[in-house]
């Protein structure tokens, strides 16, 4: 298992992942990162919100688009340097989500790659938006 | 449990969470997102890696600010707009990462919030580096 | 993080924390406890009893009170010394569950406390009622 | 599965069950109740306390008594009804930990029974001792 050097990117170059976001995903995510706030594991304060029931961690969203650049874009032996999150619209527990990477600045004397990085719900709404930069493996 | 509003903030308030991050942490939060790259749960491809071993996923460090935000500052009821992070260096398996949140700007008009977001390990090194913006609750 | 020094209580100070119950909770509780009574973890056999559906552990609703004490009141610091339960009614997949406790006595001299501890459900029924004996931190 | 009925019961019945309690227990124990108390998941700051590192949860000790009536003695069809717990000394990660049970008293004509309820580590020191009442299947 080995990403894609600088070599083998090309601006354009994409990837994704997707997965349905189940509910032992966010009680697993809010013990783990000690988010407990009732808009994820209260689900009567949660009917009370905008959002009418309890939602996902925008950062397990973020955690899809960590998947797309560790995994597969650029992959294996990548370095993770940045990440910029807009967060649009909200995650529900069964919401199906594609995270997606695409490559749009390369500073190849730096080893340094800048991708788009997106979320969509199976709508296709778009639920974050935001930049990575990464240093793709040597 | 409600978070504090425009009214209660102020330039300068501070909260924090500290966890020491496992093993556990970082095999489930893997699980979660998808992100099974070997830098994460491959011991032995890891110490071939200028880290020397396995880290924890950078996200699962931004996950303690999302905590430090919906738990503590402002708390319930805030709305998560925005984050950019800048992973500085690794989280390792056993380190004590302290999240930590400062108001740095407030747009009573717009109810927008801008907090300077830091994550430090027990050695006092800073790890990430970022912004959040967020919507306190009304 | 510390928790409220003696100085810092009263009789009738209170706290509570909230939490949606998920079959995510039972089934990893049931996991960590070894308690796989099929009560809790067998929909057919617990459709036969009077509770006609699985059910969670009652020590899960427990451990809620243990989050009020360690969390809130009074905090990070203290040392639990015991607790008295009574199991009044089932807590029941996607129940929302509101842990309370409230200061009752306060015995200065020897660093104790008693709360009284009661957890109710969504309808406001208490489901588990008792005391809870602790040391504050110094 | 079925439970004993109270006529299969007699003064001085015992029943154990016994495990080691690992870091990955005590922090999904955390997420599953939401004490993130840093006595439990903060070995820097469980390092300064006099416990010397992070402990257990005492309700989750408590969980392994709760395995033990629910699996054995009376086992299935048991209705939980109350539980005096005391907690008598930390319970560390990587301990091994044996619940016990013995019928200590029953009152047939109310189908209620009472238990000694006690705890061990791996030295044998009683870390967790109570009385626990139950209302065996009929």
């Amino acid at each position: 298992m080995k990403g894609k050097t600088m070599n083998e990117l090309k601006i354009g170059d994409k990837a994704s992942f997707e997965k349905t976001i189940t509910e032992t995903d966010v009680y697993l995510f809010a013990g783990i990162t000690g988010d407990l706030n009732p808009a994820h594991i209260n689900q009567v304060e949660a009917e009370k919100t905008i959002f009418k029931g309890r939602i996902a961690h925008g950062m397990l969203g973020a955690g899809l688009i960590s998947a797309v650049l560790g995994m597969y874009l650029p992959g294996p032996g990548t370095i993770y340097t940045g990440q910029e999150l807009k967060f649009l619209a909200p995650v529900r527990i069964g919401d199906t989500i594609k995270a997606e990477a695409e490559v749009v600045e390369m500073i190849v004397e730096k080893n340094r790659l800048k991708l788009r990085t997106c979320c969509y719900n199976q709508e296709g709404k778009m639920v974050i938006d935001g930049f990575a930069t990464v240093m793709p493996p040597k």
